[in-house]
């Protein structure tokens, strides 16, 4: 009997699983299109030899030595649904045999930037606050509730990081008319300005906006970047929004410049997760605190799958993927951030 | 000696003042431009004869009756700043005789489409009920406190009301890519397609939407035609968003919809302004309040004085007034909603 | 029997007809809605005085003395679909007494937008010249033909009047990224700015532009605005492109400028239409000459019928016009250019 | 003596020279920056083993057997300025070492787009044919000139190959309103969808569309994909615009295709260039013709070496080139344009 051999594919997607990242119509598409072993990250090299051999996509990332990769004649690609990468495979060696590594962490750009727009608005017109001063009886009406309030219409707004996240942000504010300038080591200029954004550096970014937005991915070399210098040169009265990782800024010194009234901030990322019940930032006002929800949406995780099921069918067809990032070999190494435990 | 003679103006702008509605520097400029004779509503009849001869600009809402008009020869414009339009001047003579009524209220089309981006984006992620709970210490984190987060991007959103307001608020849509509908029995469909919305029907705009704005002006004739069928018509789960003011809602019935689950809201506008203490809106899960700051913006305020100078300008210079809204003969008697008491 | 009574329309749309104006199905929707009644200009004051009296709307522009308007006691709106106001009716009696002036000349913005950047890409890369050369068989290949051709995109451009069809020629303008700066007196800043333009005095247009569109409209004050030290002050080699009427240009001080190499230049108007044969502007290079048919496109006579039926279905709902541009007491009088004495 | 040691760049830009793709500051900057060793394609192997040892970077395309590869232990990047990839590498080798391969043919994207909206002007309104009309006395006024004229804005528009310069082109149409779609077998839907065009077969984009962009890269696989069937699929009366190469189309079918009135089109691609002065489509009416003189703009060579300038600085901080475009191993063999003998 002749039946068409489908193409093997590893699925080892934890921290997520199969069901968070394809809805059930994607599943069913991609059971019937593919054959799925399913394994977890401790067994993954456990797999039988005829597995190991044939496999050519895998679906997670899970620890490769670089023994087990030679034994993986037919890999073409690893597409990480976690999207930080972890040091647990020979890279080189993939990218020598043409084996791409692939991210799917675009899919958060775009609720990130919805959320980093709806904590600039909290910040500017205290929605949520002057909610529950609602529920309590206690609201001012009209102009007498809008002292602090301001405009992000016409404000000049920098982003530091323009990468997917970056971009989402900057087109979500096109209708606000703002005046965007971003800083971004790892671009060249021109991309900047094909975006409709000013290249800036990063001091001019502090200095001349009225809302910063931090969307720079963590990498071994910018831990800290944003210290108490930083916030020092920012407008009084600005606005800090932190939406990537909190290793990129010195946490201790952001809040000072919040608690001494230079600056006001927001965060949905902290330096413990969760955070201890005690930590002072909890109770600090002029501070909008958002527990790392900004793009764990269940929309989000599907748009995953989306990605998944159209590169690979890219790569079928002899293409490489063109809707993940890919990794690449000069900056594999640098991208740090802690992967995360739970969705 | 020989002085250029200044065109007279007179100054009534209560509820407001010169100084809400003027910069220092735009406050200078009108002085040194035009002759300014400053008076309240109530004193204005009393003003001296060769004033009321002479004046050319009103700024502000006076009581003007009929015998006092004739008496105006002099009279181009009454540059309304309140933006309600009291019905306490012959209108149709001013409009007979060429005097122009404008008014100024398009200022606060863009902080109110800003609030009402905001008052969205908390239905749909909830920013400042989450940054409550962590200050108490009981956050959720990650993909647990987003079980009812939605995205605006993408979303079907419909705008009932397209004038000034709605035009901004659909201008800061554009980014998100959402398909926008809008119903405005005002306005012939060509304007809504120019302006890159569908028109379509109220029962449209009320079944086929994630996120429905209300920026209808109340008129004499569209009270309380939001009722218990309209809310009916929504699709379950959906954001009702309610700016312009509370008449053209039966809000008792938007609290039941909101309360049986049906739908959730938010609104910036009351039956009863303030609103009693004991109002059961208040503690209201799912319906976030705001206590009509909306608008009341001091920087929209400064706009006011902006097109009142740009459009004396431009009258001064013998052309028509461009910037404020002009009141239109036939529909003056139909607007009609209460001025405000404070700013 | 009962039948309701239509609504009375009279027809004199000359030059235009009705069946230049509207589709087969807008002129039977038309026919149906209203009782038509079609005469010409010169029979107009003699339609029977029940006419007279019970007309509503009129679509033209027929000779009326202050008598007739008189006896047309239940006029609202003169249609006028030929878009030159000529000094034939008591303008200030109509204003007087209500009675909306109309005009539609907006139709033509779109398509003389089109056909003035198709003239600013004929002169930045000489495409028809090129083609002709083609079919002589003296064709340059590649960067040899090239050697006079520019882009738009990233260019300065400035634009002389921000009526409508400045507005349509400054959106076709988005997708080039070009610093667009526009001159209009009669317009306040603010608007220039709301359109994304930059206001600039007509002198900052002339000296900072790679390429200068004239849109501004004819006026009785404007006549060769645009003279011999206008086009002096242009950058060696800017283009020169004339949409509006030729009577706010110095011809001849234009065709000296381009013909001394200063300038290049492209015009759809002319001093006389139809030019004499003997015209030196005929034989002229880097003058790209269009005969007047920037606008007289049929899809744009088409629209005109569509925006009569919405404005004629708002006043019909006691709504002000709202779709063509109504005519203003202060400048009726001021607009100048001579009617079309052909579509 | 202590002198920074500067990165070695072998320039072999032929057919280019670095002065056509470098102003005279940018080449005064890459060779303060660098250490520059030019020479030629014929000469490229014979260069001393020292400086095939170091080079790092080369300008160019020269032919690279795998021995001579070998040697060079320092490289980095080719950085092909012809734009076409022949196949005078072992791609593989250098992609299996990490070598990029690197090309700046999206510098044409621009001015190309630029031409191909020219040329559909042309087809729309004739403004090349009408000038020429003109200079003979013998033009058509007004509507009369105008029988064949249409309008792109709201225009059904399709895109044939949606890479660098689908993009641009569609940039271009965002001020037209149009209805855009587009076919690229080589992308997943989405990012046509993130584009803001629609997805569509080929059949589709022939069937249901006004105007037809073929902007398609040849590759191996889609010689004549376009012929007498595909342009019998087209609208009566439509327009067919070839941008890239005239591999891609069946020519004979095409020109039979408009000598039978049921296309029009016009092509800046010929299947022999220069084109035998007794080929028949020289003086084919309704059949605009250009001398691939679309992209070979003086300003658009300048970008190649913003471009090459560009990317050596991100590489010599470690990070990967963005601002070309990267030859890919899947497709490099399928890329099969011939290269420009000329600029």
């Amino acid at each position: 009997m002749n039946e068409t051999v489908r193409t093997l594919v590893v699925s080892v997607p934890e921290p997520r699983s199969l069901d968070i990242i394809f809805t059930q119509d994607q599943k069913k598409h991609l059971f019937e299109k593919y054959a799925i072993v399913e394994t977890s990250a401790l067994n993954f090299a456990a797999l039988p030899e005829e597995t190991l051999e044939n496999v050519k996509y895998i679906i997670g990332q899970p620890p490769i030595s670089l023994g087990l990769f030679d034994r993986m004649r037919s890999l073409k690609c690893v597409l990480n649904v976690e999207s930080n990468l972890i040091n647990n495979m020979p890279y080189d060696h993939l990218f020598a045999r043409g084996v791409h590594v692939v991210t799917t962490g675009a899919v958060f750009a775009e609720p990130v930037a919805e959320m980093g727009l709806g904590l600039a608005l909290e910040l500017s017109r205290g929605i949520g606050q002057a909610n529950a001063l609602f529920e309590r009886g206690m609201e001012r009406w009209g102009g007498e509730g809008n002292k602090a309030s301001r405009l992000l219409s016409g404000a000049d707004i920098g982003i530091i990081g323009f990468g997917d996240l970056g971009k989402a942000l900057n087109r979500l504010l096109v209708g606000f008319r703002a005046k965007v300038k971003a800083f971004d080591p790892w671009l060249p200029p021109s991309i900047l300005l094909e975006n409709g954004v000013t290249p800036a550096t990063l001091n001019e970014v502090l200095e001349q906006s009225d809302f910063v937005f931090v969307v720079a991915a963590v990498t071994s070399e910018n831990a800290g970047f944003l210290n108490k210098e930083s916030f020092e040169r920012m407008r009084r009265g600005a606005a800090f929004i932190l939406l990537s990782r909190s290793d990129v800024v010195d946490f201790t010194a952001l809040m000072s410049a919040v608690e001494s009234g230079h600056i006001i901030a927001a965060s949905d990322v902290f330096p413990e997760e969760p955070l201890p019940q005690d930590h002072p930032v909890r109770r600090m006002p002029n501070f909008v605190k958002s527990a790392h929800r900004a793009g764990a949406l269940d929309v989000a995780f599907k748009r995953m799958g989306d990605m998944v099921l159209e590169d690979m069918a890219l790569m079928e067809r002899g293409l490489p993927p063109m809707r993940c990032k890919r990794a690449e070999r000069e900056t594999v190494a640098r991208m740090r951030s802690q992967p995360v435990t739970t969705n």
